[in-house]
């Protein structure tokens, strides 16, 4: 894209000023406009050192209310963020609906640096731009505006204002040694952003470069392109997005309804074969802390069929110091007014711990499916969207494991009364669960397509016949001991 | 408190494992106790390495619900932690109410490896005990409970099990060069920990001191100390904290209803004046950036006083990497879970930044107060949580800055009118707006009364007179940028 870039010429007898204020104007209605539609927007400015990016930020932003905005700088990447899959550190940042998010560089220069520092193999360069084109779709389908800049300046003129930096005690700390290194090997960094540019352009949110040689009409270019977007959003708003073909293997399983539920073991097998496992995931816990291995576990089933006791069962195995149970409830203000998966994106475990899901992301297909919380369009598009979230999980090095627990209707009927007679349970079972118990067969219907939509290759469920919860509890610790086995021996083949 | 401690002698006849399961079964029920009650619990392992904490708090975890407890471990400090207070990394994980969190080490062993690695100041250890203390008694006032445990073990018992898990390959890992350190200054750690212990313990959060030589009795001590500290708390819990006594130097202030509200500027000197102030902050705000001066800049003031727009002056001026504008609404239910300056707490600048709150923490003593959304002996202990807030923010070397922006009453009508008939502005006006207007008397109170009670000399209140804009705003950036000199100035002095 970079080659083929020819910077625009100032038009003839325009009064760039005057210009400048008139979309500054734009601007400012804009931002109310996208306050009243809860739009979202995300612009990343990209690009070369000196090439001013900070200086028109600062000119683009000068009209937008400051409580409407937050400028990031992602620059740095902490130690912490590397214990971390690569988008996280991203999707952490994403502002709510409403607001401007604007970006000192985002995910484009860490991955240019990383394939120029040859920290990235051409693989995980190829991996890298798949969750990005992923992500940045994603994004826009879930009603996200997505602007990107990328600042374009020549070699020349970077090192002319690199110097003019430089020579001046109260600029000189503002250029690094990385932006000398970058002009030395000019053409070397120009190839990669070239083909960058190239693997990530796309007409939901491409590219707009920007010569930056005069800043008026570089400010001008910037301010244009942000409210010519703003406006095609705000026509999109509310739209619904395609639904995408499903591109990952499925494996296939089970209709709800012919799972056998007679499964049973007994009191003393059950109490030998719990220390046994307990003890032996306690063991691969640690090996798995060394080696850097985070595990997620998802469990979703039927309102009292035994995931809280499940849970239990797999969490007393593990070291206190290395794992957190997250309980999923409804989605608060701030977690509802962004992408839906936010919530579980910034509640991933570190490299080498463990997060235990109680409920899931699966909420989508189920409840909010059910019960209107989303939009028809937003639930079919979810199956992909959970699947590539997944996706980037596994290929971070994470386990996933999902358990779907399973009794029947009977066996709920059961528990429920058995909760509602004991006072150290009724805390457990409120109206909701009656009324959600109606619904059975529509649940079911969910679940079931849920289950086949989502039964990946790298990320597969595990019904769990939980009519004998002990059954349930031996088979998902050795589920678990299995992946964990499974890790570690992979691991250690590299 | 170390040198005192004598290790009770297991009780004869005393059948432990029976006992232990006693303790279990209680805390077992304790845990829906405190979720019924709302109650957030915070229980902090402290102590010599190889003492055993790690496998004692994987013991008393056992029984609890892992839906309902956390595990932090809190040893390192990363970069970025660096740049915040000291209080902040622990402020940011404290429970949700209903919930306990265990942490493995807290700020004990920061601070006593702070002085005995001299990165500490006898100054700053005293400032860090005071700043310990009082956050401590603030938690348990706002209804937390904090449990503090100190695993003691003997030189020689701490080199056997070093030794032991150090020839053992499967648990050497375990074993660090600071534990190997401990031990050979074991005298000099000692005497710190002794001093610490003192230093900390009170009535509302005791130390109990546990000898870890039989870890049965370990065990049964913890579990017996976690109970009967959950008992008393909930004994405690709802009932009225008691209110301190003011130990800042307060500087005087005038009442509202003296404020010369006709100041004006002309409209000339006006945009001369901003140019220039705005100006003048940029530079100021590269040089806070470079020392790494924090500053904060609180708002509060009329609903149609100006706010926004004050705010919007400074912000213009402002490199836009370096500040974040924070519009405080009423909280969210897991921030309304916590206390009450949680919210703030994990908003603060980084050094070197700047962050703007648009209304603050004084919410509470304002229309928290005004409209019962919190008890009496809350607001009214509230001045001195802020206080004590406040200072935790200068000593870490802040700049606090804390506005009113005052109108009269009619200049509200007014401007509220306006809003009315401009549809762009119609945005900025709600009903709950004129609700509050019609308790402006009732308002008017509570602000005199929150202005004396905190403009202490370390953060003082400053007037912003507002019934013309143009005056309110020079006058609010001449402010800022008089106390950015200052601080520059003391910090160079350094």
């Amino acid at each position: 894209m970079l080659k083929d870039f020819a910077a625009p010429e100032i038009p003839e007898g325009i009064d760039l000023s005057e210009r400048i204020a008139e979309e500054q104007e734009k601007l400012f209605k804009n931002q109310m406009a996208i306050k009243e539609a809860n739009l979202p927007v995300m612009v990343m400015f990209e690009g070369w050192g000196a090439a001013g990016k900070g200086s028109i930020l600062g000119r683009v932003i000068k009209d937008i209310d400051p409580r409407f905005f937050r400028v990031t700088n992602m620059s740095k990447i902490t130690d912490d963020d590397r214990r971390f899959p690569f988008l996280y550190r991203y999707m952490k940042v994403i502002p709510e609906g409403g607001k401007f998010a604007f970006y000192d560089s985002f995910w484009m220069e860490e991955v240019t640096n990383g394939l120029l520092k040859g920290e990235l193999t051409p693989d995980e360069y190829r991996s890298r731009i798949r969750s990005i084109n992923n992500a940045e779709r994603s994004l826009m389908d879930n009603g996200y505006l997505v602007l990107k800049f990328f600042f374009q300046i020549s070699k020349k003129e970077q090192k002319h204002r690199l110097k003019a930096l430089d020579s001046d005690a109260d600029t000189e700390w503002r250029v690094s040694d990385s932006d000398w290194y970058q002009n030395d090997h000019y053409d070397k960094f120009y190839d990669v952003y070239d083909r960058y540019l190239d693997d990530t352009n796309s007409g939901g949110a491409p590219w707009c470069i920007i010569d930056t040689d005069d800043k008026k009409w570089a400010l001008l270019q910037v301010l244009s392109f942000i409210n010519s977007g703003i406006d095609t959003a705000l026509k999109n708003h509310g739209k619904a997005a395609p639904i995408r073909q499903n591109v990952f293997q499925l494996l296939p399983i089970e209709d709800l309804k012919d799972i056998r539920l007679d499964k049973t073991i007994s009191d003393e097998d059950y109490r030998k074969e719990l220390k046994k496992l307990q003890k032996k995931l306690r063991e691969l816990h640690y090996k798995m802390y060394r080696r850097r291995i985070p595990v997620i576990i998802a469990y979703e089933g039927w309102d009292a069929a035994g995931k809280g006791g499940n849970i239990k069962r797999i969490a007393a195995a593990l070291d206190p110091r290395g794992f957190v149970v997250e309980p999923i409830a409804s989605p608060e203000p701030h977690e509802k007014n962004r992408h839906f998966l936010w919530r579980f994106w910034t509640r991933l475990p570190r490299s080498g711990h463990f997060t235990i899901f109680d409920r899931t992301w699966y909420g989508r297909v189920m409840v909010e499916r059910l019960e209107g919380f989303c939009s028809e369009n937003d639930w079919q598009r979810a199956y992909n969207e959970i699947n590539e979230f997944e996706k980037e999980l596994t290929d971070w090095g994470a386990v996933v494991i999902k358990f779907w627990v399973q009794i029947d209707k009977d066996t709920q009927l059961e528990r429920f009364n058995e909760r509602k007679a004991n006072p150290e349970k009724q805390w457990k079972i409120t109206d909701e669960d009656w009324r959600n118990r109606e619904k059975w067969d529509l649940y079911e219907g969910a679940v079931n397509e849920m289950l086949k939509k989502t039964n990946t290759a790298f990320a597969p469920w595990h019904v769990l016949e939980s009519n004998d919860k002990h059954y349930a509890r031996i088979k998902a610790l050795k589920i678990v001991i299995k992946a964990c086995e499974k890790a570690i021996e992979e691991a250690d083949k590299k």
